[in-house]
């Protein structure tokens, strides 16, 4: 067995020694005689999972004891329209900052249900920078302001939390959650895919505090009700029981690692380095102005772009892989989640050089 | 490692094959060097992946070319609210069969989006009985007509696929979905959870024929939009890929056993034998008519239910999980998916009987 660097924007690579454990309990969770998967929600092996999902999380993120924890499905899109249908009540607006093509996504999908206002845009440079947030639009009557933390597309990344100027502050954390530390009572609510930082693909997190719980709109089918969710512990149907448990694993995983601040560290040096051999190649270049770029999704173009199939093939060959970047943008983007070890950045920059050295 | 017999409603237990091809490639998929949940779902390996595990459903339902596949997230109980929102179109009113907990659920849901006629109820007979079809009163007017083709809960089971009178014949059947063949051209739409024949949670099955697509309410978000869904190979954004992989395992499995028509036969002599143990014994009692018994999920009540506790602690001693009634029912019930084996229903037998004989 060989294993890649796997440098997918997601699902991603995942600590091997999350997937030694799941493969080495994959017919017997400890002496239960099952597989995690075959397993009842409502039973007490996999309660016990649940619990200690959720309490590791409050532990990593430090969530408030007024924040409910919600494991739902049908990913961060979907929660595109299910946000403002929980928690827009008697409002008729929302404010959105668009920072790239996720941001997008976000405001197209809210416009069905509330009018949208854009507060800042940084279209205009071709989403390579995040906008000054003095110089933000914000309406007091809208019932919340979204924002994208990361843009995986894109590149960029906001490198604080934003003032939200009074409004609750709603954040989709998709693809830099548990990457670095936040303060969560600085949120309304945060959401999440899991299929990035957190494990494989099946789990939508939201995290939403306590006073915006209680106002959903009745169209919303109840295992997307919130409400209706922390009242039955996110299991008003059948949860994807495995992915919780995946989720479970990498959650302990990161904690043996030191939590999100000593990660945030390798987070730190792993893309210092990575922009640091783009930014000194000639071949290589990052567009993102440099206080906007972010320490999970790197793209970079080539200078000839005729050379991206040949830099691809021998990527491929060499062990290094999905380092294509996004069709609506091309060129190529390394994402360096948590779970990609310095040493795959180190190889990655060694081939590139190599790469570069010979064409 | 001693694997217990584990008759859960659901998620329920899986072939032990398929755990095991599961746990060998874990690491590493085919050479790939990643493991399926580390893949891209737009990459070429899980592209396969995919291509192959609608392509074995086609074959194992005899799926006509004119119904589309969908691998949806949510559940089947998100289903109940979006199956009224993808198919009225201009029509008000929708027709239900009420036959146990699950049916009862779906109306209740329903009747956000439009007016529920109960067409058949078998409530009297405390949902012990399938309604004779004979007597249903469908409105020419509704959109369709919806039933549960297995309760998982009551523990009864239609034997034979209704006529619907001409409506579009809508069909839960997540809970007995490939035990038995069907002719899916009688269906306008088939549905289902993956945690009980299918494999672990986190896919919901839609199969729809093509000319019930075109109409969603545009307040469906669109991941759950079939239509939408239908054009982008249910990847309109990142699916559950190790369900799916899961899913594609236990197709390949069912067809090594022969497929559905061989797998009818296994479901028909292991249920035929614990219902006879059951109606052969003083202690036990199976509430259900004859006729209307489900091969899926066999229910009984001991006739002291004082001996409850100490049925249930024997029973997960000497390896049976899983045993305990729903809460809403109470006392025992057997699921006897395919997965489970024959042998593990003679080892039932063989304990409820020693039970019996000792108390």
């Amino acid at each position: 067995m060989t294993r890649v660097y796997n440098f997918s924007a997601g699902p991603s690579a995942l600590p091997e020694a999350v997937l030694q454990q799941a493969q080495q309990e994959m017919l017997d969770w400890r002496g239960s005689g099952m597989s995690v998967m075959e397993m009842s929600h409502r039973g007490k092996q996999f309660s016990s999972i649940a619990a200690e999902l959720e309490a590791d999380l409050r532990d990593l993120m430090r969530i408030p004891e007024n924040y409910r924890v919600l494991f739902l499905q049908g990913g961060a899109s979907a929660q595109f329209s299910f946000i403002p249908q929980n928690i827009l009540g008697l409002k008729t607006k929302a404010c959105y900052v668009k920072t790239g093509a996720w941001s997008e996504k976000a405001i197209k999908d809210a416009q069905t249900y509330c009018e949208t206002i854009v507060s800042a845009n940084s279209e205009s440079s071709h989403f390579t920078t995040i906008p000054d947030v003095a110089s933000w639009v914000c309406d007091s009557q809208a019932a919340y302001l979204h924002y994208t933390s990361n843009e995986t597309i894109h590149g960029v990344e906001f490198n604080t939390t934003p003032n939200s100027k009074g409004l609750p502050l709603v954040c989709d954390m998709s693809s830099n959650i548990l990457s670095r530390p936040i303060d969560v009572n600085e949120f309304g609510l945060i959401y999440a895919g899991s299929q990035k930082n957190m494990g494989a693909a099946g789990v939508t997190l939201v995290i939403v505090r306590d006073d915006l719980l209680g106002q959903c709109l009745k169209t919303v089918p109840p295992v997307f009700n919130y409400t209706e969710q922390v009242k039955n512990q996110s299991m008003l149907n059948t949860p994807t029981t495995y992915s919780w448990y995946l989720m479970g694993l990498v959650l302990k995983w990161l904690q043996e690692q030191g939590g999100v601040t000593a990660i945030e560290q390798c987070n730190i040096v792993k893309s210092a380095k990575l922009y640091h051999a783009i930014d000194n190649s000639t071949l290589y270049r990052n567009p993102v102005e440099i206080v906007s770029r972010s320490r999970m999704n790197v793209p970079f173009i080539l200078a000839d772009d005729s050379l991206d199939k040949a830099f691809l093939t021998a990527a491929e060959m060499n062990g290094f892989n999905e380092l294509k970047g996004h069709r609506s943008v091309g060129g190529m983007r390394a994402s360096i989640y948590n779970a990609m070890p310095e040493s795959g950045v180190d190889a990655l920059i060694s081939f590139m050089q190599e790469f570069e050295r010979t064409h």
